[in-house]
């Protein structure tokens, strides 16, 4: 990312005010601020203004105006981004969370069109109302926005079944770079007719234009769940239990997420919320959920044999099956809740890396004693998608060490647990992509045959450079 | 596309039978043959040489050495495109077929990496080897091969619980245009690392690199699978029934195909195998699945109370659920074999053509009045998958019209057909793509903002447009 451009023009500030309203045109510090910095405080934008447009209209209006005066744009939703993509150096934010519509559910099509500012869980509810279910569930969808996920690929806890945002998507509608407005909301399963260009724009993290609708995929909303939680010995166990569960279950296997023990007793330390509900602790937590659409919830049958069976081989020390939605609901708010008290506890970093989830056991293998022998004491809480091979490794400090003793060290330790994941054949950003924050180990990493496309993508489509400029690219 | 580009020296030519050995470089007309025409016939190549390499290095030895030479380059898998995509005019064809190896199956990952070359059936066969499914399945699966699968984004019977080939595809292994090879060979669900390049290659049609190898998406083999066929008065019952069997069955519910009366009765007379198992006829029929992966075959109870509750409401008119391995082939042989038997009926053309699920309805009711009343007599014999939205609109001759007659009709008819399609917000080609035959209506249906974009990324990937040249896009 170069310096700050030049400051924007009076006659260019008066242009954008009067396409949004001078009410949606921010300009005051105190009014920009909550813009300004994402949830994990590690950058701060310097904007010249903050637009909220109302309509897609107003955004390719705004688009064009900067297009003609040179003026970079940065795109955001929620806010929620933790590596940096929606921090501006100069320019302009454009907020979408006004565009937050729902314009139509099909649910004879099992599909919904939403603006890019509706709020991940206020599609989850429009589509409950029509009996159909909105599977993409994450810790922030209570205040993310679909435009976000989109821009960001966001991942989650139903992947595993559902897929990502990309795999949920049918259709986009985007205000490209120069200001056109490309309408490809089509609510299509098949449709081959020349380059699927909605995935350049999905997980592209803004820097090609902005996202402002989408026609999205929605499910049968299932009948019952059935959801237990397990306590093993070690990981490779885990693995095997989910070859295991997911040969029982088939496609209505949902949910295998992992929790370990040092994690489970941050949360019922810090939040003093029922945790653990076995009788014994054990090394790692799984919980395990099966989802089940039948009327008389005829997969209890494989659910239980399948847990049985990971019983007898010794695989599983300890199952719980829940049997109240009130113990439902504890498992699930332990699990998206966990991460969030492990900074009550001391500093702490997480490492977002997937590798294929047989190669599972050897990164935990080989992961545990390296970061031991770099930081002695330091105290592992991996936690995540063991289905997705997506494991966000947490090293929280040692007890005792005085935090910024151990976040100068982030680099170092980073690097020992993301090079074991490429040696892996791993990824380093599973989930959050590349924003500011990942762009060196992104130009390290990739093979520069990689590198060179997207460049090329990225110079084809937006070759003022105004998208997000210094996202991704570090120089561009 | 071009006239034929000025002959190839016989440097070049000498250059190219050195790469891949003699006896793989085919230049006598007999030899080259059967790598010219495709499966309808409808286009001739004519190309100068036929290369068949053995590895990934000898493809991008072969593309570096046309490069230099501006030889045009048309990839080509096992010749079944319908559409004139592998087609060659001038320069060389590539066949893929000799890269066939199977490179690895991780059956913990649920994955598969395959060569380009691997007929799809093959691939089928592998996967279950290892207890796991490969779910892409479609009509030419004994002599088709994934690479052409994956240029073409193919659809078939598994689309709507597995998705197109595109779904099932995690990385790619692509000769670019310039000769380097990139390797994005990568077997994990969740890499949000800058953009989704795999994208472009899958049903880019050949235009943008030629795909080499694939990590491709495996699933448990299902241990039941509950088939019925089902008998249907009109087309909204139909619709109905799908609704109500995906929520009794969510993703259990894996086909739903229809076929109408007249083309049941023409696979009946011309094959003279076992065809409707129903006692009376009926405008349409289904044939509906749902694939069970517990080992008591706990779905079975959901299959049949969503099939009776279809025929207590009057949807069905009568149903028959296979009792024996043997009924269950004879429906699947049926529906897949059902169009190769229609061109013994008289002349006949399809329209590949997709809506929103719930627009079907809309199709038929304007479809059906609008092509009797430009065609006295005209058979329509659709068939296809409900629920993806994508009907195979086939259209069969009147009785007793000279086939000539007819087929000059076939753009007026077509255009009827793609026409209320494109007012119903569907697609042109669902599964088939463009290739060289439905270019013009690529150009007069898709918006100027979409095509130049696309124009863009072919600009920015392949310059010197040496990759198919002349598919999608008429005039490069």
């Amino acid at each position: 990312m170069q310096g700050p451009p030049t400051a924007m023009s009076e006659t260019v500030r008066q242009e954008l005010a009067g396409i949004v309203g001078d009410k949606y045109a921010l300009t005051k510090s105190q009014d920009m601020q909550p813009y300004f910095t994402e949830g994990n405080e590690r950058f701060d934008s310097q904007a010249e203004m903050v637009l909220r447009p109302g309509s897609t209209g107003e955004v390719a209006a705004i688009v064009k105006a900067c297009g003609a005066a040179s003026v970079p744009i940065v795109p955001q939703g929620g806010n929620t981004n933790f590596v940096g993509g929606t921090i501006a150096n100069g320019g302009v934010v454009v907020n979408m969370g006004r565009l937050n519509r729902v314009r139509e559910v099909d649910g004879l099509n099992f599909t919904m069109t939403a603006e890019a500012g509706c709020v991940l869980a206020d599609l989850q509810t429009a589509a409950a109302e029509h009996e159909r279910l909105f599977p993409l569930s994450l810790g922030a969808q209570g205040s993310c926005m679909i435009g976000g996920n989109l821009s960001t690929n966001a991942g989650g806890v139903g992947v595993l079944r559902y897929g990502n945002t990309r795999d949920l998507t049918l259709g986009l509608e985007v205000v490209l770079p120069n200001g056109d407005v490309w309408n490809g909301l089509r609510g299509l399963r098949k449709d081959n007719t020349g380059y699927d260009l909605k995935h350049l724009f999905i997980g592209g993290e803004g820097t090609l234009g902005i996202i402002t609708a989408a026609t999205l995929k929605l499910f049968p909303l299932p009948a019952h769940f059935h959801t237990a939680f397990v306590g093993v010995e070690e990981i490779g166990a885990a693995i095997e239990i989910f070859g295991l569960m997911r040969q029982a279950g088939g496609d209505q296997l949902t949910a295998f997420e992992l929790m370990s023990k040092a994690g489970v007793e941050c949360f019922e330390t810090h939040l003093g919320a029922p945790g653990n509900p076995l009788s014994a602790t054990y090394p790692y937590y799984l919980l395990v959920e099966m989802s089940d659409h039948s009327a008389d919830g005829a997969a209890a049958g494989a659910f239980e044999s399948g847990l049985s069976e990971a019983l007898e081989r010794g695989l599983a020390q300890d199952v719980v099956i829940t049997q109240s939605r009130q113990q439902y609901l504890e498992l699930w708010h332990m699990r998206h809740d966990l991460p969030m008290t492990y900074p009550k506890d001391g500093a702490v970093f997480g490492n977002d890396v997937s590798v294929p989830v047989s190669q599972i056991p050897a990164l935990f293998e080989r992961v545990l004693p390296a970061v031991e022998a770099a930081c002695p004491g330091i105290r592992p809480v991996p936690f995540g998608h063991i289905g997705d091979g997506n494991i966000h490794f947490s090293l929280l400090q040692p007890v005792g060490m005085a935090p910024a003793d151990y976040l100068v060290r982030r680099p170092e330790i980073a690097k020992i647990v993301t090079d074991i994941a490429r040696d892996l054949n791993g990824s380093f950003s599973a989930e959050h992509g590349i924003g500011l924050f990942k762009r060196e180990t992104f130009t390290s990493w990739k093979s520069p045959v990689e590198v060179e496309m997207m460049r090329a993508l990225k110079t084809a489509i937006d070759p003022h450079n105004l998208m997000n400029p210094g996202k991704i690219f570090a120089d561009l």
